[in-house]
């Protein structure tokens, strides 16, 4: 099967707050929107943010903790983009979990929450390269 | 900001058992693994899988609920691979949530989470294009 992810797809309480938070926190430019969900492009997937309830609905599970066992990351070019951009989202309505330091592997990173609870790591990563188009690719 | 996400990091319990659905499953071939994480280079950015407690103690929260308020989709070439699809996850530790059928706005999709209990979408929506380099682009 081809390796590939098509769609992340986050359940939100509230589609304005988020937008917010991806629009204007990230600046981040929907490509479709209506009442119940909101589309960004991405690097070569889609992220979508659609109201928790339909998600729910949709995938026949009910009941979901808003927060769950996994994180994003978007990383940044340099060390000192990585706090400011935690301090941007905040300002967004995202809620700092980690404050940006050191992880043991190297880099920096600091988490946040998204105002539906969903982490996002905010790293600097110098073995991972990203090209122009936002296409990111591991390294050591 | 560049509209860019890095990383996907899933929380997982069992490393092998993820493992199994990942690479056996899926067939998605690791890029770097040890005993605490396995990464794949996907389309244009990482997955991760990562153990839960390194995952928690990393973004500082702890407690979390294995299965959040969210779902990945990995989309398909053709109608005729989303079952099967499904199938094939099962056998290899997966449970189905939904299976195929189509939804209100055409194509057609299932639901299966994996040993962790996080969603999986597979769908067939040929209104959004993938490249033979598995870029996914946003489509009506």
């Amino acid at each position: 099967m081809q390796q590939q992810i098509s769609v992340i797809t986050l359940g939100v309480a509230d589609l304005p707050r988020s937008r917010r938070f991806y629009a204007d926190g990230f600046g981040w430019a929907p490509v479709f929107e209506n009442a119940e969900i909101v589309f960004y492009q991405m690097n070569g997937f889609v992220l979508g943010t659609w109201l928790a309830k339909a998600l729910e609905a949709d995938m026949r599970r009910t009941g979901l903790a808003p927060q769950g066992a996994f994180a994003l990351a978007h990383n940044v070019a340099t060390r000192g983009e990585v706090q400011p951009t935690l301090d941007r989202l905040s300002s967004f309505g995202g809620s700092v979990l980690r404050a940006a330091d050191e992880p043991p592997h190297g880099g920096f990173r600091g988490y946040i929450a998204d105002p539906d609870e969903h982490a996002w790591e905010i790293a600097w990563n110098p073995a991972w390269s990203i090209s122009p188009a936002g296409l990111v690719t591991f390294g050591l």
